[in-house]
């Protein structure tokens, strides 16, 4: 089964799923497990770490994959977008800052460029930029994001602008999307494709503790919660406005809403955070996914996962076109 | 054109449209026309008042309309919910607080019950108590709500509990639907129908000062924000958690982040609130609409609304259907 939009048109590839870029679970294996199934697997160059990011595209081998940086991050060291664009990635993807000061060097390297926009005014500012592909990221979303818009509105109102101003620009859906209802839904409010993170968290492949993994299995959907404690005590520098998704834990319970004394005290919180991640106390370390975990049951292999989204979604669009013509 | 899904069959009803019953907007005149067009039309009974519910109901003549209260404030004055059951609605919506007192008066009177959702914990006690239909309403909606959901992930998260639990209990999607492309992706999404607020808002009908509905139609969608500004100075005693989703303005970027202070000087900013409200000044008076306002251009008669919104559908999903069998 094969499923044509724009996007599969543009990239050449079968289906219209793209792995998000995700810090630290979108690794080289993820991502070329998502090319070989037909999609697209943009590897998680996150904040930007010279050697991950080489050891990342190593471990993807040869299939095609594209990847993604934290670009107000990046920017600390240019050269990581340098790196990356000397592996000719299928596919450039910069979030999180204007992408004005890095588009160039994009286009010139001959890669397309896919902008996040979290609102009408990031869209707007991606465009100007020449990008090629808009990810409307709803709040939604796992990991970083704003609260303006959630994706059932976000995707139609990009979707219109694009048309009125650069119709040759795609547009993918992203944020709480997680099956094939998800995917179908994205394709009716006017999207070339999805871009999907916290369902591709739960497979096989993800960079991912297996405790935090566990914990997802067992959530309802109502646990997640926007908060900016983990990057203060991260001592993540993040833009005014943005914060991350994650699973309501301990840490974040005993620290929402005191980000001030936190503040205070971070160097000796981050010590048992870190010592967290490595135990994989997830009460204490973070688990960033969004609130598309209610509707993740398992943990296959993502090549699996690909295949599964595809006849899910056939068979929802077929159902309900049945439903309707019945009338 | 019709549009049969299991909401249509179940009301007797040509399109699985629902207009929200939105206090003060959708008024007997609204929910007439709503449902003449072959929809289904709620009038907004609101915080409960028992002459205008009377005159709202007497507006709407012999169409068969249904209602909706804010129960936790109904609660104070029980004899609305048989002022209103005596109207034998079409519907008896409960949103904002558990319905469980209330049930088995609207079950004894033979009229359906639909009960407003916004997480899966209150889905659950929707379930419990006995409802008809759950309308999942995402953060995304106008007016109030919680935080906790979005659409694009409650909706899919309420059908598949209501399908392992209730199969025969009925599922609307709300929060951010205002064109046909969001009615598909209702559908897609598992939803029996929609339930929309912001885009009957602007209608012809809607019960709402002109110079509001001009303040909605210049808008990008970026504008809206979760407060409970107004819910203070109007003496609103809302449960916790609860905020409203209205577009921003002078007063709430006044008093957003301060409502301690705003406690303290309520009495007098209500007088300047209630004067704002007669002269149509919207930097004071509130403007209570979501996220869908990016989507709304115009201010059509509600029945033309209904049909368009059909038109739309229906070529939406022929679209892509299109598309994606060309593959
Ligand atoms: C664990 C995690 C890490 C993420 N890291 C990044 C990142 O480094 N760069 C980026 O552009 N987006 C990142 N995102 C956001 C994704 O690009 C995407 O918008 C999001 O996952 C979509 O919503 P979903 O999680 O509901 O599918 C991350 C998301 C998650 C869940
Ligand atoms: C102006 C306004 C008033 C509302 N009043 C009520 C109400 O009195 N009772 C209720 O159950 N819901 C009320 N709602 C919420 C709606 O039932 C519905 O969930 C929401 O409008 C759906 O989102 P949308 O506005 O994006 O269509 C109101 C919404 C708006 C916009």
């Amino acid at each position: 089964m094969a499923m044509r939009t724009r996007l599969t048109e543009a990239f050449g590839i079968r289906h219209p799923i793209v792995l998000a870029p995700m810090d630290p679970a979108s690794g080289g294996a993820l991502a070329a497990a998502v090319s070989a199934a037909g999609g697209l697997g943009l590897i998680g160059c996150g904040y930007g770490n010279r050697e991950l990011l080489e050891s990342e595209f190593a471990k993807a081998g040869n299939q095609r994959v594209g990847c993604g940086f934290i670009t107000w991050s990046m920017a600390n060291d240019p050269v990581l977008l340098d790196m990356a664009l000397a592996h000719k990635p299928a596919a450039m993807m910069l979030s999180f800052a204007d992408p004005a000061p890095f588009a160039e060097k994009v286009r010139a390297a001959g890669v397309p460029l896919i902008c996040q926009v979290h609102s009408l005014e990031h869209a707007r500012r991606a465009l100007d930029a020449g990008a090629d592909v808009l990810v409307a990221q709803g709040t939604d979303a796992g990991g970083h994001g704003l609260t303006t818009r959630g994706t059932i509105t976000l995707v139609p109102s990009v979707v219109d602008m694009v048309a009125r101003e650069r119709p040759e620009v795609l547009v993918l859906a992203a944020g709480g999307i997680a099956d094939g209802r998800g995917i179908a839904a994205a394709l009716m409010l006017g999207a070339d494709g999805a871009l999907l993170g916290t369902r591709f968290w739960a497979t096989q492949e993800a960079l991912i503790h297996p405790s935090a993994k566990a914990r997802v299995l067992a959530a309802t959907g109502d646990e997640t919660v926007r908060t900016s404690v983990y990057d203060i005590v991260r001592n993540r520098a993040w833009p005014a406005a943005y914060t991350g998704r994650l699973m309501r834990n301990r840490f974040i319970e005993t620290w929402h809403g005191r980000e001030d004394e936190l503040r205070g005290l971070a160097a000796e919180e981050r010590e048992k955070v870190e010592a967290a991640d490595r135990s994989g106390d997830h009460d204490v370390s973070n688990v960033t996914v969004g609130e598309a975990i209610g509707l993740v049951r398992d943990l296959p292999p993502a090549g699996a996962l690909v295949e599964r989204l595809v006849a899910e979604t056939a068979a929802q669009l077929a159902s309900v076109s049945r439903t309707l013509s019945a009338a």
